[in-house]
């Protein structure tokens, strides 16, 4: 049986994957980018090149939208010559892009005022790099009425990998705040890599060996990982992954934070400093670049002239930083998913597999979201986690080195002992953020 | 008669004015410093120079310590030929250098231990800035046991203005430990400054203009009055008032707050905005430069091209937005103090009327500290100051404007509303900070 054809908008480093990974599954794939040299690329992989939004669009019955950002989604969408209007009656219209969930929401109403209540949406961030994206093994959290859901998950199915189709219970609006909460890892430890290696070599420490320590540590983060490689060999032009893409995730989650009224402290410390980067003309560059914001000169020049004692009294500061400041950020991504009712378990399941992964928050997540404080692993309390952090921030002042997710978390935490919480598991450190 | 001899050393900036005010008083100062420039320009001044500190100290009843930072003191004090071993039985020494309490307190424990008990000591930190310092009218915090106040107060007198000598209850350390507390809203108002002009820059607001209004507004600080006309001109090189003094003081404070594990946001923020500015180089520049941490070019650039309707309206912004976080620093400045027993009462006396002042502080803060939350500035509540300061801080994100300060104030009002504040006045931010 032949495959249906499929309309997509949006050839960008995932885009491009995305739509030729399905060329290569046997879908004859009709694709359209603002830029025609993309358009080109994709014609020589094989796919079917549309000279405007409207052929991408037309007599198609699924059509997937992977543009860069809420604008350019109303503009694709809903602007004139859009596809909205040439899609056929019932087409499935999938949004792979990462939007506001109100965004999202407002999508569907718009699709209903319209008239055009018959095409089934679907909203469905995805994650996983550009990679994964070629390989058709994304991670993919998608929320839509069970119709919908039914009706394009095949499509769904053949971009992610087979066990990381998440459908998100909640209908449209559920997979963008579920790929948000992730999101406030993964632009909380994107900066984390960076402000781990720019202290290590301000304490002199070699980086590739303090970086291998990380790696089998309880201080591991998949971005670390991931970015470790651009962030030594300073392969940030263009690199993999712009600094105006994580930014653009990361206002997602702080314009949400401020219309829920709800606090996100290391977010907010991380998008900071990545707008003063931005000022400093980093936009376009690697967001592996950010070590600059800690050390001037390429981390690999450093030479370790320290004793073994010495080296490895360095290596736990860079340790304890980065395992305390991911502990307080699983913190703050759990309160915040709790607050906007996502579910936790779910959450849990996918991050643990997905771009937003720490140690900590596999481990102390867990215990957080299960209300199991301190059951699971050792009875570190947050006095001991203060103790440890506290010895590494006072440590960088002394070396005048900025510590932009290290002051916020520990602040954090002398908040959550000034509430009493000081001889409690440091997984409570989640209760300063409140109940619901 | 005749006034005593007084030794001296630390001619910089406000050393120099301090000394050659006690020469114009009469008193013959014996001036060391280790630049010999400075020495030399002393004696041209009617001072009378030492060729070492041996010289400056021995035979001198009166000693006055105003080098930069504790190590400083230490080495001037009691290094090999240092102040101490030279000063004759019974003399008064008054360190007006800033440095923590806690190494004040570790003077007089040291002085014990040499078996120079009989040194009266004083702890008598000192703000108002160099001018003042030549007028002899700065503010100082005097602590120390009666009877070393007794005996070097008329020293004290003769530097200070006559209602701006503190004699501050404690002894040694005390002093030290409120000009801290006062540093805490300096520290925060000194950014405070560059962040509202370089938001206002963003805005396209003229300069002059959003200046004047600030001035005359709820949002005014001394800081924003006094950095103003330096950080208009680009008057940076090297300025008045170098990055690396707020810095050290600023260190001070945050190293402080993690040994009482109390928690100091806005100044900690600013603290990180500081070393990424020492970091590009703004070390030894006026503090007025930290306007490039937000704009990119001279503010005294931009030409307002807005009708009179959207220049109110984003006017309007950046005077709320400074004049919450002012708030907020208030409110973390006097929870700091409060923790640290400060007489809050003087403290509130103190800062009205020095370098730390805002008009919050003056008004919200005595709400604050006489438990009189909202009972004396109308009734906004805490809610009300978010929903003003969330449209300023949506608006600078919107232009991709860091704003560093504004972020932390709401993050930390976000944390009193979940803490169930948020219908409570507006002073009562405060309780975000805990109970003692």
């Amino acid at each position: 049986m032949s495959k249906p054809s499929v309309g997509f908008v949006g050839l960008g480093a995932m885009g491009f994957g995305m739509a030729t990974h399905l060329v290569k599954e046997g879908y004859p794939v009709h694709g359209f980018d603002v830029f025609p040299a993309s358009v080109e690329k994709f014609k020589a992989a094989g796919g079917i090149p549309a000279s405007s939004l409207q052929e991408s669009a037309s007599d198609k019955k699924y059509y997937i939208c992977m543009v860069a950002s809420a604008p350019q989604v109303q503009s694709v969408l809903f602007g004139e010559g859009g596809i909205v209007a040439a899609l056929p009656h019932g087409a499935t219209l999938i949004l792979c892009s990462t939007v506001p969930a109100s965004y999202a929401q407002s999508v569907a109403a718009k699709l209903q005022s319209l008239g055009r209540g018959d095409i089934h949406f679907v909203d469905a961030p995805v994650s996983g790099g550009a990679k994964r994206a070629a390989d058709g093994t994304l991670s993919i959290m998608a929320g839509a009425p069970d119709t919908a859901l039914e009706s394009g998950r095949f499509l769904l199915q053949a971009m992610s990998d087979a066990t990381k189709l998440y459908l998100v219970p909640g209908g449209i609006g559920a997979g963008s705040n579920m790929k948000m909460v992730h999101q406030v890892l993964a632009g909380i430890h994107i900066l984390g890599a960076s402000e781990a290696m720019g202290f290590a070599a301000q304490l002199g420490l070699d980086a590739t060996t303090t970086a291998e320590a990380i790696k089998s540590s309880a201080s591991w983060s998949w971005m670390h990982e991931n970015r470790l490689q651009r962030l030594l060999e300073e392969d940030w032009h263009p690199g993999a992954s712009a600094l105006t893409i994580i930014l653009k995730d990361v206002g997602i989650i702080t314009t949400s934070g401020r219309q829920n009224q709800f606090p996100t402290p290391l977010c907010t410390t991380a998008e900071q400093v990545y707008l003063s980067a931005l000022l400093q003309g980093y936009g376009p560059v690697d967001d592996a670049s950010m070590v600059r914001q800690y050390y001037s000169e390429a981390v690999m020049k450093v030479k370790n002239t320290k004793s073994a004692e010495e080296t490895a009294e360095a290596q736990k500061l860079v340790l304890d930083m980065m395992e305390v400041t991911n502990l307080v950020a699983a913190a703050e991504a759990i309160a915040f998913a709790r607050y906007l009712h996502v579910d936790l378990k779910q959450f849990h399941e996918l991050v643990t597999d997905a771009a937003g992964a720490s140690r900590q928050f596999i481990t102390k997540g867990l215990e957080m979201i299960e209300g199991t404080f301190g059951q699971g692993s050792g009875s570190e309390t947050i006095d001991d986690a203060i103790s440890r952090l506290e010895k590494a921030v006072q440590k960088a002042r002394d070396l005048h080195c900025p510590l932009h997710l290290g002051n916020a978390a520990i602040n954090t935490l002398f908040l959550a002992k000034r509430h009493g919480l000081g001889a409690e598991s440091s997984s409570s450190v989640i209760k300063v953020f409140g109940r619901d």
